[in-house]
Order: C-alpha cells, then structure tokens, then sequence
C-alpha cells in the first residue's frame, strides 16, 4: 500500500542515538533496521534516514525518541478515541492480566466477554445482538464473510458465497479480507484470492462523472450500481453488500442523502446481507456509537475493531443480527469458526473500561459538539490553491490534493510520489502533525484525531496544514 | 470444528447462578446465552446446561464461577506456557498501556517491537532474523503466504502461488489460512476458497499404510509424497510448504527420524519455501524456543504466536530468513501487507517479559528434564483397553482411543460423538481437568499443560486420566 506517512526526509538525525531509557541499551535504530519488518513500509527509505520511534504518548500527543512532540492526528491509526497514557484503562488490563490473563472463548467464557458482549448489544442499532469475537478488523471481515457462507448454506441456499464491495474501499490484508479490498495496487501480487468477490463504485461526488450537478440522483446512480452488480452475478448467488459509513480509503467519501436506505432496499429485494464495516466509523468516530445510527440504516452485521479498546488492546468483533445466530442454537450445528486470541479477557477488560468512558465523559456527545469547529478549521482551507476538496464527518476527514482547482486535475503518479512522499509527509511529520497523505486513490491528506480533541487541537491542526500545504504548493 | 472440551453435562448446575463478584450483577449465563457466540461452540449444547465460566487463575489451575478448581492441561489452547497469574506480565503490561498504548508499526517504530524482534531473531535456528509481527496465528500464516506470492513475483518467478500442507492439519481460520488447513469439515462449508492450496499425507505411523513396520522407511515414504506433489503442480507454480514440527490436529503426530532432513533437501532441490508453523510446537511447548531446533533442520520462514505471549496478550509473527527480505531492501518496493493491531506494544511488552521469564526460570530446560517423566505417566494408560497409542514429544502429548486394541479398530462417527462429546468431555470437566477430546481425525485425548508443570501435575493428569477412561471404556 501507499502507505505515506513515511517522514523519509526528517533527515536531519542519522543512526545511532541510543535512547537508553526506552531501549534498555540496545541501539533501536540498528536493531529495527536488522530485524523490524514494518508494515506497509518501504524499508529502503530508512536505509541512510532515521526509522521514527515513537516512545510514549499523553492525551492527543505522541513522543519521538528526542523528546520531540508531535499531534497525533491520525489517533494511531484510527484506533486511539481516548488519546494517550490513560492510567484507568492501563489498571483494568492489569487486575485482568493478574486475575486470568487468557483463556479461549471456545466451547467456555469468561466474564469479561459476556459482559463485554452484552454492553456492546446494548450500543448497536436493532437487534444486532450477537456477538463474535475477533482479534481485529480483517478477522471481523473475514468472520462476517464466513458467516454469510455458512448461514446461507445451512438455510437452504448453499449458492450464495459472493460478496460486493467498493472501488477503493480498504476490508483488511489477510486473503479473504483482500478480496474484498478494492483497493487494486495492494492485492495484484497476491492473485489468486478467495473467488466472488465483485466490486461496485463508490461515492467519490467529487469526481462523479454521472449527475456530478445532483448529489441525490449520483447517490440513486451509484446505489443502482449495486443492484446491478447483483442482477449481473445472480442474485441467488450473492451472500452480503460490505460497506463503510463513510469510506477511508479514497479519502472519506460520505454517503449522498438516501444512499443507505436504497442499498438497504436493494439488498432486502433480493435477499443480500448488509455488512456496516465499521472498524474505522464505529466507537464515536462519526459521533455515534455506529456510523449505521448516524446514517440511520440498518445493517445485517457490523464489523468494528480499532476503537472498540480505544487501541488499547487487540480486539475486534463481528455483530450478527438475531436472525442469522437462529440455525446455529439448535441441535449438534455450530459456526465452523474460531480465533486463539479473540475475545482475549484483557482485550475486553480494556474494551469494557473503554466504553464506560466513553459513557461518562460522553465521548460521542462531545464529537457531536465538536465536529462543526473541526469541519470550519478544515472548509477554512479550502482557500488553499492546492486544496481540491473537503469531505468527510465527524472526527474523519479528507482533503484532496489537485494540481488545478478549476478543471480538478490530478496530480500523475511521478507528482504524486514526489508530493506526498517527497514532500508532505516528512514536513508534516517535521512541523509535528502525524497524519496520512495517501494515494490509494487521487492523494489525499487524511485526519482522524481522538475524539478528545477540541477547538484547541483543531486550531493547531488547521495551522499546520496551512503552512504545509502552502510551501509544497510552492516547491511542487 | 468438532472442539469438545463441551463440559455439557456437568449438569448438576443450571441457568441462573450469578456470581456478582465477577459479574458486576449481571446474569453472567442470561447474558453469555444472549449476547456471546462462543468459538467453535455448538450453542445449543447449553440450551439447559450450564457455560463454564472461567474466572480466575493461578499457576496451572483455573476456577470456573462456582470456585471449582481444574488443572489447565490444555495451557488455555496450548498458550499459557508460564500458566495463570503471572504478577510481573501484568506490571510489565500496565508500564507500557500508561507509557505509550497503541502507536502502529506502518512506517514507524515503537522501542517494544524493535527490542522484541531483536529478542525473537537471536533466538530462532539461523538466520531467520526478519521479524515481521501480527496479532495471531491464523495472520502469521496468512503473512507467510503472502511474502512468498509477492517475494517470487519480484524475483522472476510469478507462477510460484501454490502452497503445499498435510491432511488434517490445522494452520487457522482466516480464508487463507483455511485454505492451507487440511481439516475437511471445517473447510468445506465456506467453498471456494483460495486457490492452489494442495495436501499431502501426514506422519501418522500409527495407521500407516505403507511401511507400517518400519518408522524411516516411513518417514522417507511420506516426506516423499511432497516431492511427488510438487511435481504433479509443476514446481515452477509452487511457492511453500507449510509443516508443524509435530502435528497437533489429528493428535500430536511426531516426525519420523530423518523426515524433515529430507523435506528441506526436497524444497531445496524445487526452490521451494519450507515453513514451520510452530504456533503450537514454537517457545518451550517441546522444550526448545523452536520446534525446528529439536527436530534439526532450517526452515526459511517461521510461524508463530500463542506462547510467545505465554497467551497474556494477543501477538503473533512471521519470521523470515535474510534472503526474502532482499528484493525489500532497495528503493521503493514493500511487502504490501499490514494489519492494525500487528506488533502491539503492550503485547510486544508482555512477548519481552515472557521471554525474560522464560531464560530465567529456565523453561526449555525445565521441559527437557520433565518430559520423560509427563511420558511415563500417560505411557502408562497403555494398559487400560481403549488406549490405542500414546505419541508426542515434550510438554503436548495425544492419546488415541480405539475399539480394539489388537486390531486398532476406531470408533464410528456416532460412537465417537459419544464418546467424546456424551462421556469425555463432561466426565474430564467434572473430574477437574480441562484438556482436548477430539475428532478432527481419530478420537484423541489431547495434553498440552503449561510449561511450569511438573510430576505432580503429571501425577494428577495421569489419575484423572485412568479413571475417566476406565469408566468410558464400560459405558461405550
Ligand atoms: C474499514 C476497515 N476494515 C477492516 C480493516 C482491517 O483491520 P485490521 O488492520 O485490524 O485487520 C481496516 C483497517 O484499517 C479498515 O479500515
Ligand atoms: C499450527 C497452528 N497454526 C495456526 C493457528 C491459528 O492461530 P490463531 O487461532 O491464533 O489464528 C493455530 C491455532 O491453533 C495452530 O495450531
């Protein structure tokens, strides 16, 4: 993947500065050269430039290992709602870890994992009331994809294994996850992946080449696409629809108004599930528990992972309606499925202390409050010549980078390798923002900050990019 | 899956028991009945019974909601190396979830990760020294699968996509891993799955059919059937082998002696990759950090995750050899694979302090001196009639059940269902100890206590096992 937030040219420390108060006397440096694989990372950038090392974090802020601080306006990787150091949900893992620090959820259970469950049915829209346990998002996607299988066989339509996805769209690296990944560049050297996989378009209004002067008829347009992507395969023969809220990938691409309730529509027409990915939209990242209650949809299944322990600990989760647990509570069948490290008692210890302070500090009703002021300090850039577009909800934006406002003409990928990784990112890295310039789709600069941001944080954000942005204008 | 440590008639106890000081006043079985889709877990198994309900543990014992004690003789799911309660892993999670909780490791490094990969690469055979981190097992697998599709397209050699396995091998449960499995039932209701996945014979001498009075004919016999494998695929089409040091699914089939010399010399001749998986066989469990240590040979890349941990937090790893991160090093290339929770650091954390633990308490050593002796007690169970064979090597161990010693006749589909799930299960569970009975191949027993057991552990395992199994044999 394009993965791009590599600060390549922070140029300025070179090897060796052994921090010995983070690396036991180990020279990081030379040891994460020798032996680190990173991931989505192009390992000979750091071949004569420092690999940053982050060390330690506080509220919305993140440390090097010079002690330099940065924002973290990506929140890890979407993943870190609470922000950094929280010293409650640090003793919650550790009185679990004391207590029972691991046993499988497979044939027994431990309390944190009911309890966790049940917090979590009480959260969802509907009767999204069964909960499966995963480690992470590509296991949630995977785990729903199984389930759709299996669910349809035994129900009497053994037909049904595909399942569509959109361009672009980012569902997880292991191979079924992959498959139903949009995203091209990162999937082509794995081939041959899981077959039926199908992808559809996505909302990207901004580049609509169909009613680009109507956002409720492009929204009709691109829901139809998905009908007629299931009328094309057989629509015996289709299982789920995999959709995000808002799609990352790409760049945040909303959901023209009335779009869910027509694929909603499309897939009770024909008998599909509806998968709300929501390992990046879950847990308050558009102000809602569900980015499915924000567009007032209702899905079939939700995955969600990342904000599920605020990043605390490895924990994700697949969310069955009941109808699809009831062919599994009868008799000698079970789900064919199971994970070692799902559903881990500290992960959902974490994950339960997680949602109470999301409840107590009402986390969500502070987005809420919060996003408007987010989305001005980011429309305020708008004025920028290279700033193409704003879009996005809640605490999840994008901004896409063009080479003329007018005509919204595109960078090509010799200027967009230069801009985004020859530039953006090590002066944003260097001007002390973590964000991702990406170019999985037309480059984009991405922020998602905890949601304990406020006017204060968006302010630096805002002026930051401002700066950024401008000179690479400039040297572009 | 037909996982039945399914306690489901310890019957005495039914709905309703709530035990506040685990379950903050909910009804713990109310709510698990509602709200948690267990693992491999026939549901409706506890329509009138009881779920256990793990609560506590300490050392290798654990205690179910009611106080009632049991020795963990399967270390939670062959994880729990250092067993329950380890004081030191919870203070060494809770510095780092305070100091820096989730940071990825997408282009950035954390002092954990780096400090652990360090660790892991001095400890593996060789020079499998790249350490490329994930959250378990099944994403271990995935990863080494996918570094060998792209590592091949990047060399020249795009056609090599195909791995090879053993039958009855369980390598997880993500659509790739599936794939690579070779447990049929678990397998087929989730069709079409990745392609290019073949099986091969796996090393159970004791229903050989060839060579069955001869173990190095054997062994020379089966480690053949990959060679003929790879070249009724064309060797150009294949990428991997994947190969536990010893199989756990099936029950514990042990190597025959000069099997995986000839595996590596096969591989070499084709140019293809020999993984071991050793999620289960990797730290400690047969008394060395790796599985392919004791059994002498040099795999190129290695799956891990399970012990790493001592299963305190979720981590695995794919552990590859300095050649295959070569085409990696230079310019702009990446292994195009990530996963959000991969490298965790405070799983990372843990991984370091367990490792610690392990070279100062001296647990490979500690297994080396006490396995003759966990041997000898479950040898001993020869004796009783339904005991067909005993195999396996340092701390994990299967016993095989059959009708008839002499003949090795084996149970049919509804005598073992019985066995296993009707008397087994709940008569093992009863008797306070939780191991494996299991039918993914032959009825088996499984043991795989943690690494801090001794006689004894062995002692109680052994009593608990002549009596449950005498009983069975009169029932069936
Ligand atoms: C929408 C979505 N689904 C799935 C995933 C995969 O999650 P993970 O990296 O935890 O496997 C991601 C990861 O970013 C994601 O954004
Ligand atoms: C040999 C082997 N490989 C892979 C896996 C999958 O690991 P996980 O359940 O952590 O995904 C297992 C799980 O038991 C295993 O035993």
């Amino acid at each position: 993947m394009t993965q791009t937030a590599n600060p390549t040219s922070s140029g300025s420390h070179r090897r060796g500065a052994t921090d010995p108060s983070t690396g036991a006397g180990l020279d990081l440096q030379e040891a994460a050269r020798r032996h680190l694989w990173m991931h989505f990372t192009r390992l000979g950038a750091y071949r004569d430039h420092e690999i940053p090392v982050i060390v330690r974090g506080e509220g919305p802020y993140v440390y090097d290992q010079h002690g330099k601080r940065y924002l973290d306006g990506l929140a890890g990787l979407f993943t870190s709602q609470l922000g950094h150091g929280r010293r409650e949900l640090a003793e919650a893992a550790a009185t679990q870890m004391e207590t029972l620090a691991y046993f499988p959820i497979w044939s027994y259970a431990h309390p944190r994992s009911i309890e966790l469950a049940e917090r979590i049915a009480e959260l969802t829209p509907g009767d999204c009331n069964r909960v499966f346990f995963t480690t992470g998002g590509s296991e949630a996607v995977e785990s729903a994809w199984k389930l759709a299988r299996q669910y349809f066989k035994v129900t009497g339509q053994p037909l049904r294994t595909k399942v569509i996805s959109r361009e672009v769209a980012y569902h997880g690296t292991t191979m079924g996850a992959l498959s139903v990944t949009g995203v091209t560049d990162i999937k082509s050297v794995f081939e041959p992946l899981v077959p039926g996989a199908v992808k559809v378009p996505n909302t990207n209004f901004y580049r609509a080449t169909q009613h680009a002067d109507d956002i409720e008829a492009f929204g009709r347009y691109v829901a139809d696409r998905i009908e007629e992507a299931i009328l094309a395969e057989g629509p015996e023969t289709v299982a789920a629809v995999y959709l995000e809220p808002v799609q990352n990938s790409g760049g945040c691409f909303t959901p023209p108004p009335g779009y869910f309730a027509r694929v909603r529509e499309i897939c009770d027409r024909y008998g599909v599930l509806l998968v709300s990915d929501e390992v990046i939209c879950g847990f308050g990242r558009l102000g809602h528990y569900f980015g499915a209650q924000r567009y007032e949809f209702q899905p079939d299944m939700i995955t969600v992972a990342k904000g599920l322990t605020s990043g605390y600990a490895p924990l994700g989760a697949l969310i069955a309606r009941e109808h699809l647990v009831e062919p599994f509570l009868e008799g000698t069948r079970s789900f064919l499925h199971g994970i070692t490290f799902a559903g881990h008692p500290v992960s959902c210890a974490v994950g339960l202390r997680n949602l109470q302070i999301f409840e107590d500090e009402g986390i969500c009703e502070h987005v809420r409050e919060n996003e408007a002021s987010f989305r001005q300090v980011l429309e305020d850039l708008r004025g920028l010549p290279i700033v193409g577009d704003v879009r996005g909800a809640g605490y999840f934006y994008g901004i896409e980078l063009v080479k003329d406002k007018t005509t919204k003409e595109t960078f090509d990928d010799e200027e967009s390798e230069r801009l985004l990784r020859g530039i953006l990112s090590p002066s944003l890295y260097d001007a002390g923002l973590i964000c991702r310039a990406d170019d999985r789709g037309d480059p984009v600069v991405q922020l998602s900050p905890p949601l304990i941001c406020g006017p204060e944080h968006f302010k630096e954000i805002g002026e930051i990019l401002r700066h950024v942005l401008s000179e690479a204008w400039k040297q572009i």
